[in-house]
Order: structure tokens, then sequence, then C-alpha cells
């Protein structure tokens, strides 16, 4: 039958660093973010996780909130120690305003130490206050450390800004066919030397036992230097291909998973930048083609680059498997 | 015909990251800024660019005037905000001045806020204000934090410093001939493993369609150690070469555009830094040669490179074309 | 006899970068934690430390107090300043206050300075005096700066997170048995292209002196695309191992030393990062296999790396040597 | 002759980046610290220095006067303004004060408005004083910003903290001769994959004109997988070295220059580092050994690298010269 002669045709490939027991392994093995579908445990949660990239990688608007969050938080908690030492040591705070408003303006106070704006017409007096408003001070200039360490972590992290095709597609190839996906940068930035890694999981059972095979997939062409436009990666399906022998429905059945990866010298960053992504077997298009993405621009002077089609395609009718054989 | 045997003789470079139909393209591939000549649609504008690295690349004095506009502009939206909540509760500020008095007066107490100074002499005394300035010194300390990520990253961005020769240039070499351009580092910077990488794009009629063809023009010395002085880069054009059988004429017709581009480790950032140019026919100079741009040194104690000779050639009669087949 | 065919057989690594002379050196070759197991002297200390580095690699809690004990000195040398030039300079402290209460008054008023909170309550006033705190100012905005940098290294100091198993064990391992080690990443951290290098170090007398040999052990896998999950290291001790003839006791008495050392290139930093660690024949355990520490979470959606469990092993026999030759 | 079958012998080194006409040339090429021997010209000077770079690599004595300086010159310039303007403008400055006092308090004023400290005894009233007092704070910042990014870039630029033995000796090896160099690391940083080169620059007589020539030597071990105690670099001088038939009167008027470059990976900064030096004929020592550089420590639980040794040789007799054919 077709599909035994895995085991001794294809070498698979042990060191995926996933493992090849299909039965301590769930559900799919990337996640379609590129990060693996795993979690940890067996250590406290501040040792399994770094705060400091959480926060490179959390979303602008979440990461304000947070710095907004924390701001307030440390206010607040000034003004409780400033208010219990007793605002008759703020000078210029009157001590007969209410309750609320005292509170208040010892918060305020609190603000303007922490960010050292210090106008001074609320100043320290006592001493013990005078020795809260100076580690204030000191703890406001080592947190706006951080937030510039943060802020400035975020800018520079180097990221690829890679974007993928929607599906992985088998399409009409040279006579055969070939499983594509397609990537493009969609910011500003060039990538050089780029290198794509084609990875595919199957589940298949051997001698009664689910086991993980993994295969990389051998592409036509497997490094650009400049990936300035578009770029569909491909894969022959000829004989060389681990999956040649696979049907559409023996794919899904196998719980196909392709994970593409891209490595590449970024010019931003003068680094090297990666990013990866993963199709499962409901991303599959079996017998379909890519429609163009570029096109020269109307007055001929350049070339029009159109992120939105990247994941266009139209079905095609492949040619009979048995040309395959 | 010379040039029909390209088909079959020189393998055409699949990898170079742009399109082979010469139709869906416009005008030159690479700018000789180094940038692709290419825009990308189909994406809003904010998420196609990278503010970061615009900011980075941005020329000196545009960034300086864009962080003046933006310090306006904040201090104009807070001078607005105090002055609506009333000028009254700004503690310092002569209710009686003129309204334009007042506004301006307003913006500058923002001012002192925003940049953390906080003198003191005007100061926020309702809640309303108190809040107020109290985000807007947080604000200062972020946007400062953004600014501080700014300037280093400008001050640290792994740049090669490294300029080219106007033309590209075909020069008689070894009793044949060679295409040459020239390179040299012009900061007090220092490449070694400097490699350089020559590719070649000519627009040809085959079949009736208009085809891009690439081709990698090989180096008679492809890395050097060390860019010291400058580097004449040599593609021979011998029987090895795949424009070896086109005139000068025909390079013109078939719109050759040469990128030329160098990568090398940079011991000022410690990193790999890459640029490039690129060639287009007309800066094509057919049988030159380039003038020597360094030498000894009145002394004679140390070497001289004199960078303003980068692009200084001599026209020289080529040997006779039948002398290279 | 068995271990005399070393000289012959097996090529002895003289690029550790350690010596060979045995007598020469003392001790372990490398700490547990990757660092090398040596001194330096010959240069005053100063010029044998990297200050900053060594500020990047103390633990959170020494930072924070070495931060704190400095900002305290500092604040002390110009409050010292400060009360010797004389409190009537500084407008705001009662000059009839005790000695005490005006020092501490200058101590405050320092670190208002130097933190550049300047409320104002007290302000300087002479020249000399105006002159000192101009000083401090600029020097607390430099030694802020200092901080942010040291703040940020911190941060951005590119780590592996990587654990280690606390033993290293030799396990049956397909007919024979293998030398085997265990790792994983213990943070949300994700490495690719992970490189394994086991190196190890074997005290021998050979012609009556004693002399440290360094082999390398091949690895049945030594690279693996995606360190996602756990990754025992495996060292098959067959004909190609330079320690197949030495029993448990031979090893112990060889006082092997087994190094490990992972290269990795890491997402979150996107960077190479480097860990290592070494073993000592005390951690060498004969005849043991690792347990399984990865599962199918319960919801079989996604795979649980258990990493309390990374050092769990069981005794197991293992087979007769005689079958190894 | 001996030295004239170099022409057929040994590949010349043309990718040096060195020039090989000898009298353009003027020196040394490189200097002992490992930068060229050269000053470029053609270019403004301010385009030919990266004024950032410079600030990182000038010494700590002369960047923190040249930061001094900068902060006294900004406020001498910002109190010729506010001087101007009139200190009326300035409450709380008598305008009864003399000249000099005033311009101090000026001074002073514009000192508090750059640092942010602000403490607002003496602040800004007239409208333009508040203009010039608001961009002057701003400058504060930016300027606060450049400082906070050179002190993060001066102490995380990569350096290898290499040291290099003084001199360069021809030794005893294995029966015939070698030429050596000693390095190693003197702070407390670990390199790890080292790898060294070594070329050597001859300026050979050839046909009447003066020729320098570039010989790669080869290397006895020229990668060391981790540089933990010291490395000697030695290159056997056997028939396959480019200088066996030279004398040391030869290698003398041949002005004999050695570069040793070193490339390896900091685990301090996670980056590669390099570093070189070079050697001119003056360094060469015809006959000696280096004496031993670590010991096992006194209690023999580590090993001591004593980095005053360094360059510590003894002269030795070499064996005869016939012995080398």
């Amino acid at each position: 039958m077709a599909i035994s002669n895995h085991k001794t045709k294809f070498k698979d490939l042990s060191n995926t660093g996933f493992g090849a027991n299909s039965s301590a392994e769930g559900g799919r093995l990337v996640n379609p973010d590129g990060s693996n579908n795993l979690r940890k445990t067996g250590l406290p949660f501040y040792e399994r996780i770094s705060v400091y990239h959480s926060l490179l990688r959390m979303n602008r608007f979440k990461f304000a909130m947070a710095i907004f969050t924390f701001y307030t938080a440390i206010n607040l908690f000034f003004a409780v120690i400033y208010f219990t030492i007793g605002v008759d040591h703020l000078s210029g705070i009157d001590v007969n305003h209410p309750f609320m408003v005292r509170f208040l303006e010892a918060f305020f106070f609190s603000s303007q130490t922490l960010t050292t704006v210090g106008y001074g017409h609320v100043a320290p007096s006592g001493l013990l206050t005078n020795f809260v408003a100076s580690t204030e001070s000191l703890l406001g200039i080592l947190a706006f450390a951080v937030v510039t360490g943060l802020i400035y972590g975020r800018f520079s992290r180097p990221r690829a800004y890679i974007m993928f095709s929607n599906n992985i597609i088998v399409a009409p190839h040279k006579g055969s066919r070939a499983l594509m996906a397609r990537i493009a940068t969609y910011k500003n930035n060039h990538l050089t030397d780029a290198e794509a890694q084609l990875t595919v999981a199957l589940h298949v059972n051997e001698d009664g036992r689910m086991i993980t095979r993994f295969y990389q997939l051998p592409l036509e062409i497997s490094k650009v230097t400049s990936l300035a436009l578009s770029w569909t990666v491909v894969h022959p399906i000829n004989e060389d291909s681990p999956i040649a022998n696979y049907t559409a429905e023996q794919l899904k059945d196998a719980k196909m998973e392709v994970i593409l990866s891209i490595k590449a010298f970024d010019d931003h960053f003068s680094n090297t930048v990666q990013q990866r992504t993963s199709y499962s077997h409901h991303q599959l298009v079996y017998g379909a083609k890519f429609e163009p993405m570029f096109e020269r621009a109307p007055d001929g002077n350049y070339t029009l680059l159109e992120l939105d089609k990247i994941s266009h395609h139209s079905l095609v009718p492949l040619e009979d498997r048995a040309n395959l054989n």
C-alpha cells in the first residue's frame, strides 16, 4: 500500500523538538501566530514568565492601561502613607479641608513627587514625610527608567512583519501539482537572504499505535536573496515528496499540520528575524492557484504590491492523480 | 545568435525576490539609495509603515522639527484644557490679564508640567486641574521615554557608511574587459569579512514576451577580510559572464540594471551591516578605468584615502570585442 | 588494556581552551552555573571586572540595595557639603533648628536636587550653594542615565532560560547504553536551531604523568530545529564513544567532568543565546532512565510540559558490558 | 634562491583589503590597537566622523569633561539670553544686585531649567522669558536623552577584552620552530568559539618594484571552543609556511608585519566580538618561548590565571635552520 513506504523511503525528522508519541501531545503543535501550543507547569508562575517580554509583546492599548494603572496604584499607596503621617506635614494643604479633598491633595502631591515635577506649592515638612518623599522620588526615577527601557524594547524588538496567506493550497505546477503558501512583508522593511522551511506533521497509525511523523518538505526555491515582492513558497508534490501518495482525504485523516518558518536578515533592525505560522488541515485548499498580487503602477515607474490580495486564490482543477506516479 | 544561448548556458536566478514578468513591474527595481522601487497597498497606512523606523531614518533636521512640533501641539492641547477649566484654578496666574496672556500662561504652565521642570510659581489648585496636571506629567515622562528611545535608536542603528562610485564602468582587464564599481567606507568605522554580490537584471524578448532575466555576476574577489582602503569590485567579462555577448548598445536596449550589495561585519556596532545600490544603464561607462584613490602620506607614515576621488575615472579604449570570443 | 587505545583511536581535543597539564589546573573546570572555575590575577581588580556586567548579573534584591545605598551615599556627601557651606544659604531652612534637623533638611534638599523634583520650599541662595546644587542636579541626571542603562541592560540581556537535569545518567539505549542529560526552556521563550555540544574531560595517567584529556562526545541528534518540549541529549556509548571502555568506577577515578553547552536562536531577543552546565562524576547516575515530562492536556487541546519533572529518573538495570564489545 | 619560490608556491592573498602597491602605502598597515593606519580626506570632517562612536570610544575622563563642558556652555548661552531679555523678567532675582551676581543668578536659573529641577524661587515671568525657558527645558530633556543613549551605548558596546602578548616570538616547536603570540581575556567575560587569523605582510622587491605581499599563516589550532585560560596561537614554520625560507634578518628587511585577528562569541554581550593587533618586525623575538601563565590554586580547588605574565618569555636557542629543509 502506498503510505507504508514511508517507513523506508522518507527519513523521518527526529530533530523537530516535538515528541513522536501522538498520545502525549494534544491538539495542534503550533498555533497560527507561530507560538507553540503548550503550557508549562511545575514552576511558580513568575519563574515561568518573562515579565519583560510579556510587556514587550502586549498590545499597545493594554500596555498603556498597564502603565496608567500602575501609576495610579503607586500614587494611591503613597497618598495613604502621607495621609497616615498627617497632611499637616505637607505644607500648602489646608488641614480644614474635608477628608476626601485632603486625601486627593495628598494623592496629587504624590504624583508631583513621583514624576519629579515638584511644583512646591505643596511640600513635605516633617522629617518622616521628607523621608517618604525622598524615597518616592527615587522610586519615580527608577520606574521611569523601567518605562524607558520597556518603551525602547517595544520599539526595537526585531520583527519580520511578514503576512502569510490564510490558506495553504495544492495547485497545478509544471504538469504535476505542488503545495503552496504565499508570504509578503507588509511594512516598509526589507528582508534579505530569506530562507523558508516547510515541515509537515502527520499522525499515522503504525503497528496499531498512533505516531506523529515529521517530514521536511523540499522546496523548489528555499532561499531568496531579497524578499521585495511576494514570495510563493512551493513544495512540488513529486516522487521526492513525503505526501505524494496522500489524497486530500488522507491528509485530513492524518490531521496534517504544516509549519512554515521564515528566517531572514532585516535591514530595519540589522538583525536576523524569524517568523512562522502553522496551517492545520482545515486550512488546506485542494485544487486552487494564487492570483497575482503585484502589478506595474499606472505611470509605469514603480511596482505596486497589493497586500490585501495575499490570500486570493481561485479554484482550479488538478491533473489526474495517475499522472503523478 | 549570441544572446539566445542564455536560455541554455546561464542559469537564470529565480530566487531574487523580484518577479520575472516584465510587464508586471514598473521602472527600475532598486533605487540608487538601495530601497526597493515599489509601493504597497491594501492595508491602512499605519499598518504599512513602521513609525519607529521612519523616525529613525528621517534626516536630523526633520526629526528636530517633528519633536518641536509635537511638543508645541501637546502644550497647546493641554493649554486649551487648563483654559477651559479656568485659569483661576492655576494659582499664580492673574485672572485680570488679557485673554491671550492668560492663555499663554496656561501654555507655559503646561510646558513646565510636561517637562517636569515645575517651578511652582504657577501651580494647579482645583481637583480637576490637579488631575489634568498629574496626567500631563505622566504623559511627559512617557513622551520623554519615547524620545530617549528614538534618539538612542538613531545613534545605534547599524549602518555600513559605504560610498559607491557614481558609475559602473567597463574597463580593460587582464587582456580582456571587466565590469567594475568601486566602494569605500567614509567614516572612521572598519568593516571586516566584507562580501559583495553583483546581480544584473536584463529585460529580454523571449518568444515575443518581455521577460526580466536575473543573473549573478561572478566576481574576481567576492570577499575581503578587511575593507580598509577602497575596494574595486570586478566582474571579468569572459566566457563565464552572462553579459559577454552583449554590446554596449544591447545592454542599454535590455535596460540593464546592476544591483551591488555589500554585507560585512562592522566593528563600530559589532554587528552585520548591509548596504546596496543599483546602477541603471544610464550610469554605465563603457571604456574607462578608475583612477587611484589612495597614496602614501607625505611623511610616509600612513596611507591617505581620498574619498572625493571614488568616482574618478578616465576614458580608455577597450580591446576589440573579437578578442573576447 | 582497554583504556590505552585512547591514544591511538580517539582524537584528543586540543582546542577546548583548557590546558592539558592536569597538575596546573585545580578542581573542576566549569562550575554547574556554566562559569569557568578560575580566578585571574596580575591586574588591578577594577581592570579585571566589568562593573557594568557584574551589575547586570547581580540578583534583583542586591541590585535594588546597591542603588538605594548609592542614592543615600550621594545625598550624604552633598548634605555634608551644603552643611559645611552653611544652611543659611538654603532659604527655607530655619537656622535655629537643632543640628541634626538642619543636617537632615540639607540631606532632603540634596535628594530633591538629585532627583530633580526640586519643590523649591528649600532653595539655594548663595553663589557657592547654587554652584553645588547645579552640579548635583547634573550629576543626578547622569546617575539616572546610568540607572536607565543598567535597568534596560538587565531586561534585555539575552538569556536562554534553559534548565538542565540535575544528573547525567547512563541509560539503556537501543540494545546498548547511552549517556543522557535532559534540558528544557522554563520561560515563555522559544528556541530554534538549538545545538548541543557534549565534551568530556578525563584525568588519565599517561607515562606516569597526570594528563587531562578532552573528547567531544558524538550525539545521536546534535541539533533540533525547535526546542518546544524537553530535549534529551543522547550520547550512544558504542564503539565510537571515547568512554566505551570505562566502567562506572573508572569514570569516577578519572574524575570525569562532562560539559554540556547549548547554543540556539531565541525568539524573545532575536539573538543567539548560549548556556552551559557541567556535570562532575558525583552527578553521574549509572543505570537509570528519565521519566516522561510532557503529556496531553486533560482537554486534549494542548500539550503540558511538567518542568518539575526534568530531573526525575528511575533506576533500571543496564545490559551486560560484554554486549558492548 | 629561496625567496623566489613564493611567486609559484604560495598563493598571495589579494583579498586583504589593503593594496599591493607598496609605494602607495605608508608605514605600518595596522596600529597596535587594531585600527587601520590610514587617514581619509575629501569629505568634510563631520561626514568622515561618527560623532556617536567617537564619544563611545573616548576615555572615561574625557567623556566626563565633554559633558561638563557642554553643560556649562549651554547654561552660559541661555544665561546670556535671559540676561539680554532682562533679569527683571526672572522673579526672585533682585535687580539691584551687581552685574556679575545677576548674571550668575541667570546662569543658575538656566541650570535649574535645563536639568528640570526647577525650584521655583527664581521663575520666568514675561512671555519671552517663559518662551525661552520652555524651549530650554525641552532642550534639557533632549540633551538628557542623548546622554542616556551615550552612556548606555558606552556600557553595552560589545568588546572582546582580549590582551595580547607584547611580542610575537619564534619558538622551538615539535623538532622545528613556530611563530607564536599569546592572548587571554582579562575581564570576567567568557569567549566561546574563538577563531584566530594570522596574516603576514612582506614588502618584497619583485622585478625591481616594491610589492606588498600578503600571506595567511596556517595555524596549528585556529579555533577553540572556549577561551577560558590563555591561548598561544601557533603557526608552525614548516614547508607549508610562507615564511619558512626567511631568516630573522630577511624578515626585518621585508618589514614583516603580522596582523593577529580574533573573532569570538562573547557571553557578556551575547554577541560576536572582534579584536586585532599588529606586530611590526621590531616586536619579533627570534628564539624564545612563553612561560606558563596559569597554575593550580594553592588550595587546589580552582585554576589561577596570571595576566601579568602574558608577555613573559625566556630566550632559548632554536634548532639549526638546516633541519627545516
